[in-house]
């Protein structure tokens, strides 16, 4: 059996391709349990996976939530709004103190990049990185690609789009590196003051016009746009946006015939995606959302239920 | 075996006498579970069970979830509050994510009646209606209408009085709809700014005084007077509407002797219901709180569990 | 085999010497639960535990809820800023109410003290007090006493002392009626305006100078200064407080040289305690985080799973 080296998932950065590989065959096999009358394995069983978020999130939490007790681990939620721990105390006491209690994972999402990494620092349980700053989001990039190879076959050698808000997104980010080691070809686009300076060193080409980074592409992967730091101003204004960079059936025409969208959603309709292309054939967003579950069921076993035993079920 | 035939509880209007009959007669035979020592059947085991409440909710929630873990189902809680889902996503976007992380049951509690109606169209997964505007709510009419066939034996040929805000109560729809269902002579009472014109053809009768209403009644079901919404000034003042309307036992007096009374909680002690019958010998509150757990785990059953086996513990 | 004739855990007061010493002695027999590779023991199986709390908690919550589930039982998460349950509703309500819904354990943090004493005598639940006002904190004063006998072998005949705001302090309240009970020699020190008039009808001796406290003692608590409520003004100002009774290398030469240092969390650094002694040698305040999981896990079996069986795996 294969092994998977890692203490912790920070980022796409330390992953090989065959780490990757890993992961997405090991969510091949676990993706059936969702599937089943009875949808739980016992693999996990009396292992504790919190979930600490300090940004709020439904959607990722839930996916590991349900991720961790379809294989029967216990869950603890800790949120940093109600939480008295962050008062006043230091992140690097919180991880201590959090490791006392003796988890097997901590799920962590923070504001600051590179949060996780302190964290691994000061705890012998397992730390997966659910979204740091603008840095990575591993789990999401995960499920990206575990999502075209599904749809796809491979991911080698795909033409894949990237378009968005660049600059402010762990998941473009974490796509990025993931895509590129897997050997895609990515053009990312964007308002030129989304793209960051240099960011053709991480592999991809650069095009300020969607409709030159879609041309003839695989895989177009949209970004949200966060209307709630527009108080920034890095663009005029959503309707600006949408008129540039919105992937309506017009623009969509320039690509493969099987093409396929993908977005981390939540949605902003209207604004970076049109309602025809959201709800169209090519569209595999709940796809990337039930794939989450597997994915997040692949790293836990991979994290701390693959050194007992080499049956997932 | 009788059958369920419904995908969802979405209200007491698409129930037959038969439906309720059967989730009230499994109620019955699930609720001993609450009082074993050890409070727990195997019925539900690696079912998904995902509580969703876009309004604040400790009582139904946590009635929910005891019901659902009691059947070892996994629950999982999600809050519009600290819900990044709902930002700038419509219902029916949030609706299609959750069923992609493939849960069996949803529970859904939300401000706009008929919410609960649009989910259920979306998604494969049980959908029961929580409480939705003031349209419905129909587990907490199945528990009064279990409470009364628990304390009277039968529900039909009774006589009971509803009294309070009639018009923005969601209870009150769903207790008048199952009891004109199941044959009580229902009246109804409450200042008449809060009694929707035309409700006489829902088959109840109405009288502004709730002394009339309470005559030879054999159960009283009273309204918790939303305080929270006197700013709309839809009755004087508390004070007013206690003058009238309060239930205390100078007007229980024109009841039957073993006459029930009943109320959805939380209480407000003093405005529409006085201490001496909050805690008097006919209130069955406290019955129907339990009874709420019991309900639920029938539901949920006969929703989710009941094809599978004949076999409920 | 001893018996812990208790309904619920209210306080220090209530406990005997001998119910003290049979906790502590479970807590040591449940501790290795949390280091197995399966954390997990199957004791409390079926058993209801809710944790409700009307002052926000991470800490206390989670370690409760991990003690819960590592023996099994399931947990139910209150809090009563989302909660509708409280609105208008008297604490008894609340009580009966939860009640009805038939749970082991009610898990009890309130700011009023004496709340988990009304509640006690509403419930057949066992009630554990998890923080009442400045009344007790009893299970941060048993894993206190736990932390201490681990380390130092006995309690009776120890010196130790407790330096910082006394009066508004439950921990300290708990922690000295524990230490007094079991024979220790209690020396508190603080601001004259932090020290309750007549403290010693409890026990202890009192001194301003925290340097004459720790004057060879083998135990040193600190507490930690509210800064939230420093809009009281009890003492002039943080860095005051500091160059007075902040524990540094330097005061703590007068102490014994295996000394242990203790603090209930999260920490201020720099105010209560310095960096130096925080990560210092002598530090067992993550010993306490461990042990608080050891202690609740004991108390919950005591409580609720004791006299069914003798055997607590």
């Amino acid at each position: 059996m294969r092994k998977f080296d890692h203490k912790d998932l920070l980022g796409m950065e330390a992953l090989s391709v065959e780490d990757i590989g890993l992961i997405l065959d090991t969510a091949e096999s676990l993706k059936s349990i969702s599937f089943r009358d009875i949808k739980k394995a016992p693999t996990l069983r009396g292992k504790s996976v919190i979930n600490f978020f300090y940004e709020p999130s439904t959607r990722t939490r839930t996916s590991f939530e349900i991720a961790a007790k379809r294989l029967s681990a216990d869950t603890f939620s800790l949120s940093a709004s109600t939480s008295s721990m962050v008062k006043g105390e230091t992140l690097l006491d919180t991880a201590r103190n959090l490791q006392a209690m003796n988890p097997d994972v901590i799920v962590l999402r923070h504001s600051s990049s590179g949060a996780p990494h302190v964290f691994s620092k000061q705890v012998r349980a397992s730390v997966i990185n659910a979204g740091d700053g603008v840095n990575e989001h591993p789990t999401q990039a995960l499920l990206d690609l575990y999502t075209i190879r599904e749809k796809k076959g491979v991911i080698k050698g795909l033409k894949i789009a990237i378009i968005g808000d660049i600059a402010h997104s762990r998941v473009a980010r974490s796509d990025i590196i993931g895509l590129v080691k897997m050997g895609a070809k990515v053009t990312i686009a964007g308002p030129p003051t989304l793209i960051p300076k240099g960011i053709e060193t991480m592999g991809v080409h650069v095009s300020a016009d969607p409709a030159v980074a879609v041309k003839d592409c695989d895989v177009i992967m949209l970004l949200r746009v966060q209307l709630e730091r527009q108080s920034k101003l890095l663009f005029p204004s959503a309707r600006e946006y949408s008129a540039f960079f919105c992937l309506n059936e017009e623009v969509l025409k320039g690509a493969k015939e099987d093409v396929i969208v993908m977005h981390p959603g939540p949605l902003n309709r209207g604004v970076e995606i049109s309602n025809e292309v959201a709800d169209g054939p090519y569209s595999v967003i709940l796809d990337q959302v039930a794939n989450g579950v597997a994915v997040r069921m692949a790293v836990l076993y991979l994290l701390i239920g693959g050194a007992k035993s080499d049956n997932v079920d």
